[in-house]
């Protein structure tokens, strides 16, 4: 059984299983583990995997709509040393300090392997979840797509301060907020926006037509030797917002968020499937 | 570095670091990760794995003074196992639902050992920490000690099902909540009774004289080959809640708490140290 499978069977025992954060009352709460082997490549520094994985759970709140107040960490590993601990504990701290949350700790324990998972908490009045998308709305992501494919490609070649760097995002907190109340659908892209997108079609039982020119792919993408839309579509691990927004609220949020809101298609019927220009678009991506 | 050390490191940077739980705003929350190796013996079923995680979770709860209201775990495995889940998260539910909390799932990731992050929440309006003990305050224990040392003899011994009931324990979440606002220290036992009343007496800077035929050894210890002492008070891994309370404000306190809590001896000034019955008790227990 793989994780999707997994995720699938729970779901019919865990009612937020789905959903990129669990709801309780106010609080939307969110949990990620993380480990070295599949998820921090040869070269990424403590203070990126402090980002990139307290980062992650800071997503899953923007994917909710939620605004993020606190973040804790278990951090594994076979043995602990100061500066790796101080930079991990620093990049978490200023993840969470760009999105006006405190990270407050959490537990240390021995293991075969670094391993860290993180947990944000955050308050939310009106929860966006993934399974109000109508036809006619337009869907939307943000910011660009393909940086951890571009960032994966550059640690292989030992850049590793610009894949450090591409590996620190921005968690779209802002825009989760904006989207909040108006978005009709809303998920981060972490498994990839194809696979972003069918997940969004499964929850809320509608189709989407995606124009492929108008998906925005990172400027880091185009200067290595990648396929493009493999890189920004299915590769995943990017952070970005993959949302649906009733045609006449767009250019109000497009206004307020402080991140480009690119429109990449619209929704249509279940009948009509998961399409770029016309042809089906597979459903592919990364499986966590 | 070993744990003790490293959390000592982090907590400059962290002012959270030395307590069962951080407090953000009125709500707290706290993050543990246990795996198979060290925490869940060979016959540990994954209906007693989820209970007891999520349950060391809402213990540190227990012990801020906290009403839980969710928790969420990050389960690891080489494989996912159908009944395996279902188990784990029925346990999980289980324990959760015995405090009035939410269990709202988590997150599932491939890794090479079974391993699992819980993470809980709740709501407190008078956290109690570890620094407040006063001379003259009488210290307590909830329950009974050594159920932990008892159920690891008897999983050697193949007596799984006796061993996976008292890894079962019942979070003291009525008590802590009880003792919040009348405490003036209070943390888990699960480093073990000897290490939880050092750190005790570091954070409060005071002593405590301990009698220890007062000390409340649980009855399944009795009926094995353990020693006692060790196994009630060094071994750790149980989760039961150790503090201090005003002399005046014991009687009430005892009479509203659903478990027995046992004066186990008296805070005095720092100078003579942690004693039993006179003579120093070692500061020796389980190192997560």
């Amino acid at each position: 059984m793989d994780e999707r499978e997994a995720l699938r069977l729970l779901a019919s025992d865990l009612p937020h299983a789905g959903d990129d954060a669990a709801v309780v009352g106010s609080t939307a709460i969110t949990t990620d583990m993380l480990h070295e082997s599949t998820d921090f490549p040869v070269g990424t520094t403590r203070y990126t995997a402090g980002w990139r994985s307290v980062g992650a759970s800071l997503s899953d709140l923007a994917a909710t709509g939620a605004d993020p107040t606190a973040a804790v960490a278990a951090y594994a590993d076979q043995s602990f040393v100061d500066s790796e601990l101080r930079a991990f504990v620093d990049g978490a701290k200023t993840v969470c300090a760009s999105v006006g949350a405190d990270y407050v700790g959490g537990d240390l324990d021995n293991h075969s392997e670094f391993t860290v998972t993180t947990t944000a908490i955050g308050e939310v009045d009106q929860p966006v979840s993934r399974s109000g998308a109508e036809p006619g709305d337009l869907v939307c992501v943000t910011g660009t797509l393909g940086r951890s494919a571009a960032a994966l490609a550059l640690f292989e070649q030992g850049e590793t301060d610009r894949a450090n760097e591409l590996f620190r995002f921005p968690p779209r907190i802002e825009t989760g907020r904006r989207l909040a109340g108006t978005a009709t659908a809303l998920m981060d892209s972490s498994d990839g926006l194809a696979r972003s997108l069918h997940q969004l079609a499964e929850a809320s039982d509608c189709g989407f037509a995606i124009n492929r020119d108008s998906v925005p792919i990172d400027a880091s993408v185009e200067t290595l030797d990648l396929d493009r839309w493999e890189a920004g579509v299915h590769f995943g691990e990017d952070f970005e917002l993959v949302c649906t927004v009733p045609k006449a609220a767009l250019e109000a949020v497009q206004t307020d968020s402080p991140t480009p809101l690119t429109v990449i298609g619209e929704v249509t019927d279940a009948k009509a499937g998961v399409t770029v220009d016309g042809d089906p678009l597979a459903d592919r991506g990364y499986t966590h």
